[in-house]
């Protein structure tokens, strides 16, 4: 079969020919119809030194490997002993496999259980015609979703579980900094639940075009102007219930410190690149909570595949362009130079 | 009547007769029997330059002033329209009056109202033979438990809030980082609620004592060893599932991401003297929540004054001296000499 390979530890992936995986006990083979790239890919197919020097998982040690964990498709074979699924279904994978026996898997976070194994990271992964994975990790497309839409469930379920994480209720203020895949799917969902989304600060302009289209009160570009001075502009100090920080950008949080009431959140779900410098004593008297997100939780999975319906076709979601899985590695290229739209490759 | 009044806006505080408060509709006069020092006193009695840059609220124009803002005594007079307390009932005052009629307060947290007015502060407090204030902020003090006891409920509702704040449940295991009066009561309700208070840290040698005989596993002295250091090196990394920073030293904050494991909260209680600098990119990772606590919730407060009885008389309680009012000069000469005892004036 044909797959987007990551062979060596330096720049670049390849196209090629694979075998097809083998058919295991518990697993299904799923014919891959629909993947996203994603940030931590990018930075993967980049390979720079900021890479390397940990600022994302090295996976030196896992080459070659079949990346791809934002995937859907259908069933194609089953596996001995797995039942509940049939050949043909149309499916998501859950890129996540926990041990099953720790305290984090317990509570339904494999995300953060110490022996997890990440479809696309430690497996072979959804840059490819077929994939196998565990008959536990797919999740029945709801009646009506595309497969190239539900391929994207993995941001919005990161989004679905940092607006639990931030507590976000109807009638909340909140504010997003950064308008990416996860950034726009916070947007969406906090939209749904009733909160009022007062401002998005991002770079790409298409990007931040989506957010003015799906209602957000103020545009704010980080490229043209003082992000966190026009933020004090509009709202003034202590106004905001809470904000979300998926930018990787640490002003992003100095500047929540400030907008946010008593009581308020900021929700880091980026990957900070710089160190964090402040002086926590206001955000004391003031009971603010720094709260941290990784991923999501196997309920925040659900939910967002639950909700998913509700955005589906929505005027200003995320920009996609769907590739075939042959011109993915010129996808790469184009996502790597900061093209402002989400890929998604069709094997 | 005789009281402690700050004068002026420099070092000192000076025993004195004053007039007796008057009876307001609402109000009931409480005679004070026991009002304990808090650090915040301690500050106002210092007023040093670090005073005066704001690291605690300036007093200046609220001058003269009878402070005092953790007591308790006995209804001496109701004033026009009070029912529901007598006169000669032991109580203990809560000393936040919220305005009522904001968010803040519908929440049940009037430290947090922007109108508040805190006895002992905007109005005259405790350390004084008399007091008049609200009607609805005495609490009649439980059956068996002492006016000198219960004076110290102010600290005591704070640790009940800081633990509700870290969502401290059984089994978990804590640290506390400051073992002054609101530390050691952390420590207390944390073994009343089935944590286990793995370690504390402190200076003075009195205090760590105290911890130590409540039960506390390893008592470590920042005056005489690296605290973080030891720490790692009795827990190792992302051992701990709540971390308690009430010392206002923000390396325990740097100390706490590096002990808490997954899921880990590091609860900002103590007003921290310097910045906070970190990479809090581990801590996304892992998911840790800086949360932060002012003061107490009235449920908070309420929570407190039912578990008090539990702890009344217990060994290893926050060393306390009674000390007369008119000696109270002394005594905070004393306090601000860094004497490692709980001061409660008794006028």
């Amino acid at each position: 079969m044909k797959a987007l390979v990551k062979e060596r530890p330096e720049p670049g992936i390849v196209y090629r020919d694979v075998p097809e995986p083998p058919l295991k006990p518990g697993q299904v083979i799923v014919h891959v119809r629909a993947c996203g790239i994603s940030g931590s890919e990018v930075s993967r197919y980049r390979w720079t030194n900021a890479y390397h020097a940990g600022r994302a998982k090295d996976m030196t040690q896992l080459l070659p490997r079949i990346m791809g964990h934002e995937f859907s498709g259908t069933i194609a074979a089953l596996g001995p002993g797995v039942s509940g699924v049939s050949e043909g279904d149309p499916v998501v994978v859950q890129s996540v496999i926990g041990c099953g026996r720790c305290d984090s898997c317990d509570a339904g976070l494999p995300n953060h259980c110490g022996r997890r194994v990440t479809i696309g990271v430690h497996a072979d992964g959804g840059f490819a015609e077929y994939c196998a994975v565990p008959a536990a990790n797919v999740y029945p497309v709801p009646p009506g979703v595309s497969l190239e839409n539900v391929a994207l469930l993995q941001p919005f379920a990161i989004a679905a579980y940092a607006l639990e994480v931030g507590s976000v209720r109807p009638g909340d203020r909140i504010g997003v900094w950064g308008v990416g895949a996860i950034g726009v799917s916070i947007i969406q969902q906090a939209l749904i639940g009733g909160a009022t989304v007062e401002f998005a600060v991002g770079r790409d302009p298409a990007r931040l075009g989506a957010a003015r289209s799906l209602g957000v009160q103020h545009i704010i570009s980080a490229s043209t102007m003082d992000a966190p001075l026009r933020l004090l502009e509009l709202f003034g100090k202590q106004k905001l219930d809470a904000i979300f920080e998926v930018s990787g950008h640490t002003p992003a949080i100095n500047s929540a410190l400030t907008l946010l009431k008593k009581r308020g959140r900021v929700v880091l779900i980026g990957n900070l690149r710089e160190p964090f410098h402040a002086d926590l004593l206001q955000a004391i008297m003031d009971q603010i909570n720094i709260l941290s997100v990784r991923t999501y939780s196997l309920s925040a999975w659900r939910r967002a595949l639950a909700l998913i319906p509700r955005v589906q076709g929505q005027r200003g979601a995320m920009p996609v362009e769907r590739v075939p899985l042959a011109q993915g590695v010129r996808a790469f290229e184009r996502a790597a130079a900061g093209e402002g739209v989400k890929f998604v490759l069709e094997p």
